[in-house]
């Protein structure tokens, strides 16, 4: 597939390099106390794509059904994103549907529907191989390692997982987790993974799986990085109105490795500003329903949030 | 009640101004799952008379039973608190019973005992009146107020509080928070407060209440400050062991306090800086069971911990 036009006129394309990114790409419907939202724009490779999207050129590896709204490929157009490695098979696209409570922190899965999902096997175009930073976004975590099988030397690989893998795939993530320089979870799958209620001793017990950098999402509470630097403690962006935080941690994720990539320099001494992008991209997308309020933002806002966070945190 | 002997020698006695903290002064007897420590040194005015101790004076207004051990007097001394608001009636100390759960956050109340506190109401001595900084450390909203009443235009006010006051005595913390100019609590009491599940709502209308400041205490998760310039996210410094959290919250305002009257320079200019230091304070709280590490601490330590959690979060 050659690359979408609105891939070309950017300005990033001598300085950065490009983020290949698999993960789920699917159809979210989503229910909170007062809206419904039936079959956005969804899954985490489609929100961890459109955030690294801002920084640099991005390859999404998924997969999709002949029922794929082309408006959503209009959407990753829009965003550069390469899709060459995005499969369209016959069936149905993954469809998620959940509920969450009033207080946005308890959610309620109501649906799940593989249909083409349920057979994916990621493969890789040529030009993927060797792809330099490789996101593995929320998915099986022997997909996740079965892309890692197809590159070639990648120079930063981050892992991102959720707990339906801790519970039924433990064994594929261990063996993924090895692989990885970077692993990324919440609270509660730190502690559910390493059985430690104390963050700095969970972050310790995963760094002995392999990762060089371990980082911990705290959702409206930022992120906890550690790595051969020590700690940082990223903030959250503070929102005076979360619609629907579906997706931040994918594009949390996606920010970040957007902007490594994007940058110049060793990884160590730009991680830290890297999880404030992807901090501030996530801000934005629990703002509107889906990917609407993310494929609205502008680089320009992005950096008027990094700056805005930078003096709430100042003392 | 003559100065205290430790009190002389302290070198703040020439730029800083005292603070005056009412509050309860209490014997904690506090379990966990792996100790159980009875009798402690305890109450919101002990925690938070100590931690303000390490900026400069501070006279304490309390009472206690003839139990109350005369090691916990010297304690004071040697923080060189001044007791002369300390009243010591025929009785029992009050005794508050705790049990915490493995992961810190959950505690339960096994016993209350009241003691002279029931009957306690808090008269200032002459010399008190006149204390530039007040905190009504957690108390009854009533006492607070009566503390208020006795005061000759004090500069700063600060008041904290607990859910119980919510609870049994709302009507006397609301006519308390019109009365101060920054209301401390947590969370949960703000979500109960307020009736809003996003911080930024719950500030908003606390404001509304009276208070130009607004600080909400988020535990390990830092605290959040509502006030004229704006938002500001104050992080908790991370701790590899907590070993009582008993107390954090009257620390991290006693603290913030301490460092708030001994230094020069408008409120607005400082508060930040002293939520950091009031943030250190409370973390070394947490590291022992009720004062016992942070009457270890020396004032260098709480610096050198500043300057760490300035590290955590610079990117």
């Amino acid at each position: 597939m050659p690359l979408p036009s609105a891939y070309a006129p950017r300005l990033w394309i001598k300085i950065s390099m490009s983020v290949l990114i698999v993960g789920s790409t699917a159809l979210d419907s989503i229910k909170t106390p007062t809206s419904e939202n039936p079959k956005l724009l969804g899954g985490s490779a489609s929100h961890a794509a459109v955030a690294a999207s801002f920084f640099g050129p991005v390859r999404l590896v998924g997969v999709v059904g002949d029922d794929f709204p082309k408006q959503y490929v209009k959407l990753y157009e829009r965003h550069g994103i390469d899709l060459g490695g995005l499969q369209m098979l016959p069936g149905k696209t993954f469809h998620w549907s959940g509920e969450y409570e009033l207080n946005m922190d308890n959610r309620r899965t109501l649906l799940t529907e593989l249909g083409v999902f349920e057979t994916f096997t990621p493969t890789l175009p040529k030009t993927h191989q060797s792809s330099p930073y490789v996101l593995l976004a929320n998915i099986a975590p022997s997909l996740q390692s079965h892309v890692l099988d197809q590159m070639r030397r990648p120079k930063f690989i981050v892992a991102d997982t959720m707990d339906l893998w801790l519970n039924i795939a433990l064994k594929d993530l261990l063996a993924l987790i090895k692989r990885v320089d970077a692993f990324v979870l919440n609270e509660s799958e730190a502690h559910q993974l390493t059985e430690k209620n104390n963050m700095l001793h969970a972050a310790r017990e995963i760094h002995k799986l392999g990762p060089k950098y371990v980082i911990i999402k705290k959702g409206h509470n930022g992120a906890m990085l550690s790595g051969p630097s020590g700690l940082f403690l990223a903030p959250a962006y503070p929102l005076d109105c979360v619609m629907d935080p579906t997706g931040a941690g994918d594009s949390f994720v996606g920010g970040m490795m957007g902007y490594l990539a994007a940058t110049s320099g060793p990884v160590e001494k730009k991680m830290r500003r890297a999880m404030i992008y992807g901090s501030v991209v996530a801000s934005f997308c629990c703002e509107g329903f889906g990917l609407t309020k993310t494929t609205k933002v502008k680089r320009r806002d992005i950096d008027k949030r990094v700056r805005e966070l930078e003096k709430l945190i100042r003392f």
